[in-house]
């Protein structure tokens, strides 16, 4: 798929046939996170791919009631960041992890669209019960998840600002 | 560009030709940046574009002499966040604008490479000093920039970690 019709392609996915993914297509949509960009290339990341169903079951009730429907899905991915690894200094003033996990997870849903694949990127968890279900320790963050398999749905696209509004010429207005 | 080829032709391009970029190839990295996934898809970004000769050279003193190489570049893009309209609860700990910014530049990087076009993703900058240039407040926050052109050279790929180190299955490793 090119570049900017992946982008478009791109949807929240909340239904998901109960079919496997390929090596070949996971290995792909590994390797896209491989290749992210991040500060100083340090790539400060560990990526849990979860299909044992007992695990995904556990991860899934911890996730809320709003996020049931990622049991359907054969795969869940668990985007972790390793502060210690990223760069501390971000426009001197922040760790660069944050950033790095956007590039890194941004890689893995183009590249999952890219293979015909869905994802539904989730922000609106809690790092602390995940963390006890997947027994982190404090020095990992985890940043986000998304469940990764053959769509069942077909959503519309999601809303954006228009152009004008989120660039502007040489000053800020 | 297919997807994965975008991904791997990404490089920080630190030499650029004296070329303005045709307005059709900057509206799709614009477009590009417009498309990114950000959480509840709230897009708290705004964009700078520098083209000014006057301002661009302003903005490059500010940014060290590491960085003096993008005054060759005829467009230098600046990604703003506006952290009072992101999600403010990414993982229950975090305001969610920095892995937004992270997705955002991401696919200003990969459309650039799409269109044949360099970019550099800057990091290691002084969020105060250019500030100052650019006559920013507080409210908003300066995540990452770039300058943007054709490539007057073709440096080799950065280093990877193994996919082995970076990704783990149903257990964190």
């Amino acid at each position: 798929m090119e570049v900017l019709e992946a982008m478009k392609a791109l949807r929240n996915v909340r239904k998901y046939k109960p079919v496997p993914i390929p090596e070949e297509k996971l290995k792909n949509v590994l390797n896209a996170v491989r290749l992210a960009p991040s500060a100083e290339n340090r790539q400060p990341w560990k990526f849990i791919i979860i299909r044992d169903e007992e695990r995904k079951r556990k991860l899934v009730s911890a996730c809320g009631s709003n996020h049931k429907f990622m049991v359907e899905a054969p795969v869940i991915i668990v985007g972790c960041a390793l502060p210690d690894e990223a760069y501390p200094a971000l426009g001197s003033y922040m760790c660069s992890y944050p950033v790095d996990m956007g590039a890194a997870i941004s890689h893995l849903v183009l590249a999952a669209a890219n293979e015909g694949l869905g994802t539904c990127w989730l922000y609106d968890f809690s790092e602390d019960r995940l963390k006890g279900v997947l027994s982190l320790d404090g020095y990992v963050k985890i940043v986000g998840l998304t469940p990764l398999g053959y769509p069942a749905e077909n959503p519309p696209p999601t809303d954006r600002k228009h152009i004008n509004d989120i660039v502007c010429y040489d000053e800020y207005r």
